[in-house]
């Protein structure tokens, strides 16, 4: 009963043609990019503008009906999953430029916006915008504002979090805010802004952002190096970083991810290697080209066993392609793809990927890593099948083992894809009690109804991850 | 009465060589670099570990003791006053480098470190340290972090928030919290390192800090562009960013402050200019020399009366010498100076530095211009007299004319000074109710009994910043 009064209060802000709460569109946002996890939302919203946000908001408080903020769903952590039903909130509506700003650099944009079209449209006007994730082509700013999203280009650049100066933010108590400007330098109050950004839609809507712009580098060269041994491929990611050298891109791919990107691809990676290193930089030609020379002499001194130097752009977007369809590539062999994100000290990525390989023999599970090795951001990736409940068993547990041996070896549990519901049973291995105890206190004084994307971030009872 | 029986606790954690309340020790901490603020506290106490803080904030808060962090006390929002008494916090045990880690490119160090310091012992190591706030020979790390601190190299390289990776962090309660790491990308929950940041002290005691280092520029070129008027100045700021340049530093000096800063600092500044730019690039030679020329030009097509390079090391150390020097200059002037941070878009300082010189006009008081053009962060600096109670109201309306024209010209009431007592009834001007709302809400979730630093940040009653 009370439902339809939610739900009529919704239809009179944003229309009925905004409104949706048939079977089949409560089906289609009941899952994300994330595997095996599942749950129906009460009905699917698209709100028209910021004021509309906050009425619905205000309606979802007093009926106590859970918000969920979603993006294009590409995130990997079950974190648009409605996991306590409620309402999805799609950004269809908004999804605008709402001005480049060539003086002050900056772009203004609403959260629906596809991250891949911005970027286009500034590059267009010779600026640029690093924050790359793999998803990019589908991924919507507001989700990546949301997650924090990172990419290829987060070694020199930075992720998102570092290129957001303003936001206009909906609290869940309905108030609008705006923090930040267009500004280099704020410190007004406490950094709101970054605060929100990464929130997974825990503490707050936002509806628009002002983020910041750099020129676009004059060129860009991309190296492939192959080597025998994994630990070979490591030691040349410290070794290039010690060089001072701060390469654009550092990507690792091993083994088994090598050969399936190929068959996937066919971009003529090296089957027989044991791992390679996609290396870009970036910058003044100059300076590309003599950190390039520098960079294949240590790959080189690392006994890489080949290295080859992109002859053509379009030769290195297909190695960058086939960096970034690996996710794609590996999902194809089983019905079941989870891919894991933890994250090292670069200095420690040997270490990591040696402990992956010792955890997925102990457990008996196929695990093939690849990820941005620069940052120390690893994706270890399961291929499994979900309807093999034994087999998800051993899974579940060479994870927890890997998030256990990153925190070891002074990580974290997620580099750039966030903690959602997923991931969520495993936050205090990296803040213990005090550090989620700081966290909550933030949570219950913004949201002390929990309507904001509730059962998200902060831990349930059991450490099941995967649940069918 | 009950003093004495948190102050005998306190003896007892830290020991009595550690303990002081002479009148003598409080009256030395009664004050900062901020004029015209002061307040006795009860007892300077000096930690000797992390431990130590955390049970000394476990006294204060069952005794309802507030406690101010204290570094160099170098702030000019009165950060650091005693406002409400308690104990004032100094970190002189605790100032070592803990780590350099060449591999990742980070440094480990404790608060009371000096910043400058700390700079001299990564460049030995070819490391680079980019935050570089005026007061970095005399100022800590940890008041850096407190107030998010800026300073010249902040267009290119941002602020103190963006080199830190991870803290260590006494929390009101007395819990200790560890946040990030030595991680490129960390997405493990709220961003609380950056919450704490520019935290003024009121949310937490930062023990501890992992800074992010990049590698030395190669080189760095200074250049001194002379103006017979001020827009062309501002004009030329907004030329080099919108033709794709971001110099490492952008700096503007009107006037009045060229005139007081030769006086003190003899290095042939031109007196009889309107305003001047300092302008540096640093990064590799090649492309210093292509961005050196090519500003050179943009400021004579912007009206430069005169386009100098810095011909030696020297030449330019002893240009960024005097930049540096300003307030020490500007101080010696009058009895009370006091400096101020409003920051707009870069586009808009043309219109801000005008706005500046009518405000000044119409209240009849003396205010020289100068900042980090760049950033548009400008530092209006009234020299006055204290004692003159009918001249500090015309100052104090001054101030907040120009507070109120950078909001509207989109701008802050503070760029990197901090809000402090100082700043503290003007908050509320660049984030409305609904934004000092969301801020109470984290000080009151952190903090209940309000023992951090009291009276800092949010707004009192009346809006007396100057007060005698």
């Amino acid at each position: 009963m009370s439902d339809r009064i939610w739900k009529e209060k919704i239809i009179d802000i944003v229309g009925r043609e905004n409104f949706q709460d048939s079977n089949e569109s409560r089906f289609v946002y009941s899952y994300d990019a994330t595997p095996n996890f599942q749950s129906l939302p009460d009905a699917v919203v698209c709100p028209r503008n910021t004021e509309e946000v906050s009425q619905i908001v205000r309606v979802c408080n007093e009926y106590l009906v859970p918000i969920v903020p979603r993006g294009s769903g590409t995130n990997l952590c079950a974190g648009t999953c409605p996991t306590k039903g409620g309402i999805v909130l799609l950004f269809s509506n908004m999804r605008s430029i709402l001005e480049v700003d060539e003086e002050n650099l900056t772009v203004t944009v609403q959260p629906g916006l596809i991250t891949f079209d911005m970027i286009e449209e500034v590059e267009k006007r010779g600026l640029f915008y690093p924050p790359d994730p793999s998803s990019m082509k589908i991924s919507t700013i507001g989700g990546n504002l949301m997650e924090n999203s990172g990419g290829l280009r987060g070694l020199k650049y930075g992720v998102t979090r570092d290129y957001v100066l303003g936001l206009e933010v909906v609290l869940p108590n309905g108030a609008i805010i705006r923090t930040g400007g267009k500004l280099a330098k704020d410190v007004a109050g406490y950094d709101l802004t970054r605060l929100l950004v990464g929130s997974e839609g825990t503490l707050g809507i936002i509806t628009e952002a002002i983020l910041k712009l750099i020129p676009v580098p004059e060129t860009t060269r991309t190296i492939l190096a192959v080597y025998e041994n994994i630990e070979d491929a490591a030691n040349t990611v410290s070794k290039i970083i010690a060089s001072r050298i701060i390469p654009s891109t550092l990507e690792f791919l091993d083994r088994s991810t090598i050969d399936v990107v190929e068959q996937f691809a066919k971009v003529g990676l090296p089957t027989d290697a044991e791992a390679i290193l996609l290396i870009e930089q970036d910058g003044p030609l100059e300076v590309v080209k003599k950190d390039i020379d520098r960079i294949r002499e240590l790959c080189i001194q690392m006994n890489a066993i080949r290295v080859d130097i992109a002859k053509s752009e379009e030769e290195a977007e297909g190695l960058r392609l086939a960096r970034r369809s690996a996710l794609s590539a590996l999902a194809r062999l089983k019905p079941t793809t989870i891919l894991e994100d933890a994250t090292v000290p670069r200095s420690e990525i040997a270490k990591m990927v040696r402990a992956i390989n010792r955890i997925a023999k102990k457990y008996n599970v196929q695990i093939c890593t690849f990820g941005h090795a620069g940052d120390g951001n690893l994706h270890p990736t399961c291929l499994t099948d979900a309807r093999n409940q034994e087999e998800l068993e051993r899974v579940e547990k060479a994870f927890e083992e890997i998030f256990i041996e990153a925190i070891n070896l002074g990580g974290t549990i997620t580099g750039e894809h966030g903690v959602g519901e997923m991931k969520s049973p495993y936050l205090g291995l990296k803040l213990g009690e005090t550090g989620i105890n700081a966290m909550l206190s933030i949570k219950m004084a913004f949201d002390p109804n929990n309507i904001m994307n509730p059962g998200k971030m902060f831990a349930k009872d059991e450490k099941k991850r995967v649940t069918v």
